[in-house]
């Protein structure tokens, strides 16, 4: 397959990397071909791997890949003719300090919570999977995980007292704005069980190396 | 522990059977404490469990659980004094029909993608973890996750294909407005990475019972 990678970052290259071991043909749009980091990356490449402009890039490639940093993709996009092109978009759209997402994030049910329920101390938590998991959180042997988030130090403690008590590992997922993540994340579990086909019988958890 | 809950559903339930196992006092807060679900709980758990009104559990709880349905949740949080509580939020704001999230997602840098790559088949992928995993995405022999999203039938399989040859196990996480969950999550790993001390050498993976 020919892909045309915009952007030769650590995502693009990382990619590229493995597709090009995979026997694929990887063209790089880049603003400068030249770079040290862009000869590192074609190196690893192996011969079949190309660099130039991102017009070159959107010619070269019956796929496309946006690996470009999110201010970048709008202006990078607009620019290139892509009309039938697959394009398989990698960024996210973050914001300065990780503070949240510049798009499609404005506020959370637990903000809202927290908003309604006047001088409390709000922890989101027992949101994230089905009531299945909460009766039953251990899956071969292995406490499935919890997240919670708060901005207040004793709902922080209860919220992960009270998820081991249920048998959940607790993962302190950061601030009340955070609510904004695990919410979608919850949604995204319900989405997998009840229209993706999995069933409720799965959790998300997380692998260390 | 004293445990107000409010709501005696199955979120509400499963946890405060769980926790009445573990020696905590649970009062349910619902609208009809004699209702044949409600007793069907508190014999599961067992002699310390109550229910009464929402707020009775208000009143009972050294912690409150919130685990009503969205829709129920303002209207009984704004009537209770909660001030100094610590509350635990299980809602999630959820739209008829699974359709989204009522509070805070209205838009993604997958669907801005689409609209700005006029004419493109756009999938969202290769957003939800780090370079490195990228790189070597396969944890104690397992392959780790790769979600992918997309209103077209060409995008979803070029992006399943390079997921795979990326050494990821794809997961086709439906349309692409479903970008709106992939970029939360995605900045969920990229927090933990960098905020909660996690490092990047970890994963999001799925476990089956």
């Amino acid at each position: 397959m020919k892909i045309g990678i915009l952007g030769g970052g650590n995502v693009g290259g990382a990619l590229g990397v493995s597709w090009t071991a995979k026997g694929h043909e990887v063209f790089y749009g880049v603003r400068n071909p030249e770079s040290p980091e862009m000869a590192e990356i074609l190196a690893k490449s192996g011969g079949s791997a190309h660099a130039g402009s991102a017009t070159e890039a959107a010619a070269f490639g019956d796929v496309i890949v946006n690996a470009l940093p999110w201010p970048a993709t709008k202006d990078v996009l607009t620019a290139l003719p892509l009309a039938g092109k697959v394009l398989l978009d990698c960024s996210n759209p973050l914001l300065p300090g990780l503070s949240g997402l510049e798009v499609g994030t404005t506020s959370s049910g637990g903000e809202k919570v927290a908003e309604w329920a006047k001088g409390a101390k709000v922890a989101k938590v027992f949101n994230t999977t089905g009531f299945g998991n909460m009766e039953d959180p251990v899956y071969q042997g292995a406490a499935i995980l919890m997240f919670y988030c708060s901005d207040d130090g004793d709902a922080r403690r209860v919220a992960a007292m009270l998820a081991a008590d249920t048998g959940f590992e607790p993962v302190d997922a950061g601030p009340l704005a955070n609510s904004r993540l695990l919410e979608p994340y919850a949604l995204l579990w319900i989405w997998l069980a009840v229209k993706g086909g999995f069933g409720r019988d799965f959790a998300f958890t997380l692998a260390r190396r």
